[in-house]
């Protein structure tokens, strides 16, 4: 029996808000539950300088969390520097989101997709994926309403989810009280049906090729799930 | 005339909604106009080493802005360190705030506001210490309604805002437009009809005994309005 | 065809030197190809603070890569710091000796596995897993022969191994002409025949279920000979 | 009863020593009482990025401390980094010296006033405003007599003085003692009888506006008197 | 010809001015030519935690040079940190202060002697090391005053000196001029006729054994004078 | 007696072994009995700044340890930057390698030494100073084979060697047990019969002229020794 009463593969609600800042080209505020995170999407007309003209855009990704967004209170990074954690969040947070990207189409721009957890229950770096895509998707509507882009460089949504092996069984979008126990957890990231990334991980603790399998099911049918939420909130 | 049709005592609409993040002891979202700020207050046990065994509590408070709050995007500051422009913001919350608090009926815990900018036009550091007092007041409530706390630490609300000369003319809560062109600008913080702290700053320029009484009066206006919203936010 | 001329699931020549450097507890240098690490595990009888009391010990790795291990010479990290990737991959090899330790058994002690690449040719952070293990087994006898561990915390090897998609075919132990064309790769552990992670990721590509299950055999496979190799060198 | 057993409006003795060093362009050393500042005046071609090409000049501040300036020995800020107070003096001193400076008249160039205190006895920070600016004006009257700079960009002397609450009296010119003492003081920078910045702050207490107003008139009899010792200095 | 038509073995004119700053347990300003080094002890009755409950006292050293100390302004190193050739000069200081010190005499206590440059033209860390050991003695004849410390664990001076091959020629105590052009100099710190460091280097240029033995003589007789001069400050 | 059985005027074992990594143009694992030092040269077409468009070369050198290199593990300075004393070594290096060098033959071009310690027991750095002549010449000959560099840049070999004073006598070579005992020991680097640097250093000790003369004749000995070693490595 999981905490929340959920099924095995249920997810948790999700809602996308899309608008929610009047400064970003793209925004939203996506909701998993009780994990909510802002992500803005900010165009710059210069590349990094490996691609000057290479005539190819970049979407890179940054992600944060407020101190109180957790439990107890974290140390703000700002102070601090940001820990191997965040580094390693924010690099496969840009490296799926590029999966999805046709880099000739966008042309030669740089979109910077921030993903800023406003309150964390389990599943943040997920939630940021599948929010931080539809923030890029409304920043690209702007270019290609403006006619500066004129094939449009995202075709399918990437979206992300977490499974693990809690109290034995295999469980589809892990929450806090969820992810603090299990032994074995995993991120699954997916576009077109197709997998981007897939980083399963255990504590302590090691997981057999069948049980590999069913999470690999269950991944899939969340994030069918997350697409059809994710077309809805940028049309 | 100002930009936004405002008349000189005029000051933006102001809201506080409380209890938005589920973690935080106390916790709400400040809007002034177009700036919005979430602030949280987080209590802790422990002191500061200097405070130890001294009987008396503490309040500190961080300020951060993600990055796309601004019309340009700026730099994570997780990745650059805190400039010191944000240090000194940061420094003169958390002395705002202490003013007035009764650090002996506190006793002996800290708590730290932090006050992130989720959407910036002018003003965010007034904005943080209004909202601030908001949550700081929210969690000490928490500690009362335990009965940890007996004796209520903070009597009057406090508030900041800020004043300035715009197109030689004194006006009351500056916008970032209005911002970006006064030579002139200040901030006031006052608890109880009493001053806190006074910082009148001006780049490239001077202002007269005459001019600093104007913005005063000012001030002292606004600031009775926004204890109003600061006590219904409470109650 | 492989750059090699290796068949898609022939791994590189591995082979495992022990006893390498007179000063840490246990060491070796692995050489998978032309990829070269020197690991090296060294005893401390304090563990962190986290786990003071607990009876529980721990394994933590640290990574590192002499600057003129690739083909240009990179900055040296001592200069810079770490970067993300190098915190990426010794928080990975920690975890993943970890999943093969017996904690209980180990007792309230840590043992660093210090992963240092003299000569790099794709594969790093596996031949780093893989020899690592060797290095905290020699350790690890050392306190059993000394009398002061008397379970084994360490009962099968924990090895790693890189597969991904090569020219369109799927191929076993990616050399560096491999690695960087190929748009899909990943890395596995396992110990005792389970898997302990499974890293794939895609730069700009995707991958399907299918082609996730022939790298997880032959995965499988190569993870099989590094145990023979482990084993032989360990005893 | 003030511990020097000066009167409320009585500043401590003041002396500007010039042509203290044998680089700078401009130097001095100020005391105000046992507060001792060493000043020097660096002149630069070349302008900071933002402004090149405007035909405008720059002048900026940066302030320090020897380790035992102080009662007793504070760490090296060089080991450390500067600290959020320091940044927010030197912010300061840069902000009030470009208050009283023609940057068409300067031309496109930056000087650069560093502030070094050799003995600190409170107020370091007005000390450093007042003999900066008497640095920076003898750099300046180098640049007029080699007929580089052909109009004074420097009318007006820019000078600083702090005042405060102490034992209940308002009282000019705060040294150590009283300082640590005072739950309300502040600084207050004038040129050419007109205020440039007022920065009143409290520690744990709060002030009315008739103090404020008896704070105000304080300082400008101080300032107008250090007015006349910095003219003296530069003639 | 040397630039200041000093002869060989003619040293810059040098005095020490004591009680410079009134908080210092010992302090002093020494003048070696146009070079200016003001020198403080501070005395800490804790020591660093490897000598805890040694009965070993310590002596350390720091070195700073003010940004306008030099011809043309240096970065702050409050800014950047302190940069490798500091913190070889300041490790230098310590360990040659600690070359005359009788540890056990001193007893479990710390002093700190702070060497910061007000002007430079050569031979800063060689002054630095003349002057420290003055400002040490006096803080010494502090705690020997007050009986705290019994028998003097400071016996004879320790000074330094520079050297170095100019214009072919071996000279004693080279300024800036002659520092810039020579491609051999050296440091010789000496106590009780006897030598605690030699540092000879050579930038692109080689010495002979027949000039090293010169360089030794001439360092001889220049520290018997800085002894005579030391002497004298402290009595 | 030495605790290794050696004559005071006796090295230990010297070996010098090339070619030891597949990337870098000039490599040598050198070894001075259990001391062993990597040490690699890398060109780089491009000079620093300073020295654009001079026609004149740069040689640099970076040093490390490896954290097992010694006894008890010691931090990674990639995880807490570079120590004084690291930074004061890898200096060295490179000012004594360049003595050796003609920069106009060079031409404008840097090659950079790196030489990291895998295994330490006393004179790290003289052991990489020796090496690392080693592997500069290797990639010189590089040049001058593919007909770049017309004039041997590199005519005598520069190599170091360290003396100190262990137990009342002059020894030559310390190693670490001798290192760790000895009051006074210093480092002596030579190149064609000649000095290039010297670097007498005592903790807390002196010495005589005489042991002084003593030093420095054992040193030209060794290097002599040396300087053999490394004409057979490079022919």
């Amino acid at each position: 029996m999981r905490p929340s009463g959920r099924k095995t593969d249920q997810m948790r609600d999700c809602s996308i808000e899309t608008g929610v800042t009047r400064h970003a080209e793209g925004s939203c505020l996506i909701r998993m539950g009780d994990t909510h995170v802002l992500c803005t999407a900010s165009i710059d007309e210069r590349v990094p300088p490996f691609l000057k003209n290479s005539g190819l855009g970049w979407v890179t990704a940054e992600y944060g969390m407020l101190p109180r967004a957790t439990h107890s209170r974290m140390r703000r990074e700002a102070k601090n520097g940001q820990s191997g954690r965040t580094q390693e969040i924010q690099r496969l947070i840009g490296r799926s989101l590029r999966a999805g990207v046709d880099r000739v189409a966008l042309g030669e721009r740089q979109i910077t997709v921030d993903c800023d957890v406003i309150q964390a229950d389990g599943g943040t770096r997920c939630a940021a994926i599948t929010g931080g895509w539809v923030a890029l998707k409304l920043a690209v509507n702007k270019l290609m309403k403006a006619g500066v882009v004129t094939s449009d460089p995202l075709v399918d949504p990437v979206a992300a989810i977490s499974c693990g092996i809690y109290a034995g069984q295999e469980v589809l979008d892990l929450d806090y009280p969820e992810d603090s126990e299990a032994g074995v957890d995993g991120n699954f990231i997916m576009t077109g049906g197709k997998l981007v990334e897939v980083q399963m991980s255990a504590e302590g603790a090691t997981f057999t090729r069948g049980q590999m399998d069913t999470l690999l099911d269950l991944a899939g049918g969340g994030i069918a799930d997350l697409n059809r939420i994710q077309t809805q909130a940028v049309t």
